[in-house]
């Protein structure tokens, strides 16, 4: 995954690109042979809901790669112009079609061999007329004990979705940090 | 600050690139006109900490534009192939030279403008020998009486130090997640 954001060509000129270390800096970087642009690579944001029905948990059937056809909580990359709880929002909206209530941040997990940082916030949904975008087969709610939990996309997923249930059984939701692989 | 990642050229063939929205999307990217490759522009993490002495602060002053001489949390943008928390680690040796024991998250603020989420965790210096990196002028411990307020470089930073004092006042530290502009 990190492989593929590889530069070869530069932004600025579209010259060729080499990696080597710069004269103040200290790691790789695509450094431009013409016009010697440096090109930064960095770890991308995952916003996402656990958009919840009672005591039921909306979860969307990727009809995308990668993990076409398994279950996730809605979620998406980030984008400029909106804030980390907007982009959840957004990718709850465009993946399920949902109306929900944004509540608080509940998870932030890193994903280092993916270069992403995973977070997803609490969300209480304000209906239950599901309207799935493109990526989506379907949108459904589960139970705790229908969870598909062989069948979830991302291991981010599962955690949450753990966290979930532990802290609704304990009566009280905190915020959950921590990293995978 | 957005417009500075502006993407002219494809970074796979170094082709032109036209600014227009694919057919599966819903917003503009940089589209290569010659092999269709789409680019991606997202927000990026800025990780730092917040060290501690006794009921001092650490703030180093910046050697490096933007805000030149003024004074700043140590911070950075997150690197690929580690944590929120090892980069934040990370930027305080190299801002700093300085030891900490790392402790929990303490702010996430959404700077939307800027394309950025700063992330602060809350760290326990070792000791107070600080050897400053190129990127830093002096690193100085303060009392809060002795902040420099008015010269700190970031908002973010003044948040943070602001979150930081009083939750010490009360006694219990949380977690501070916010936006600015």
């Amino acid at each position: 995954m990190l492989e593929a954001r590889r530069i070869k060509h530069c932004r600025v000129c579209g010259g060729a690109t080499q990696y080597l270390i710069p004269a103040d800096d200290n790691r790789h970087r695509a450094v431009c042979t013409v016009c010697g642009e440096v090109h930064y690579e960095n770890p991308l944001n995952v916003v996402g809901t656990v958009p919840v029905w009672g005591d039921q948990v909306l979860l969307c059937r990727r009809n995308i790669e990668p993990r076409y056809g398994m279950w996730t909580l809605p979620a998406g990359f980030m984008e400029l112009g909106e804030t980390t709880a907007e982009g959840a929002l957004r990718e709850t909206v465009e993946e399920a079609g949902a109306r929900v209530e944004m509540q608080g941040l509940f998870s932030m997990l890193n994903v280092v061999r993916a270069g992403q940082v995973h977070l997803f916030y609490r969300a209480r949904l304000e209906d239950i007329n599901f309207d799935p975008g493109p990526e989506t087969i379907e949108a459904q709610l589960f139970h705790e004990h229908q969870i598909p939990w062989e069948q979830l996309a991302f291991r981010t997923v599962r955690d949450t979705l753990k966290f979930y249930f532990a802290d609704r059984a304990a009566g009280q939701f905190g915020l959950h940090v921590g990293d995978i692989g």
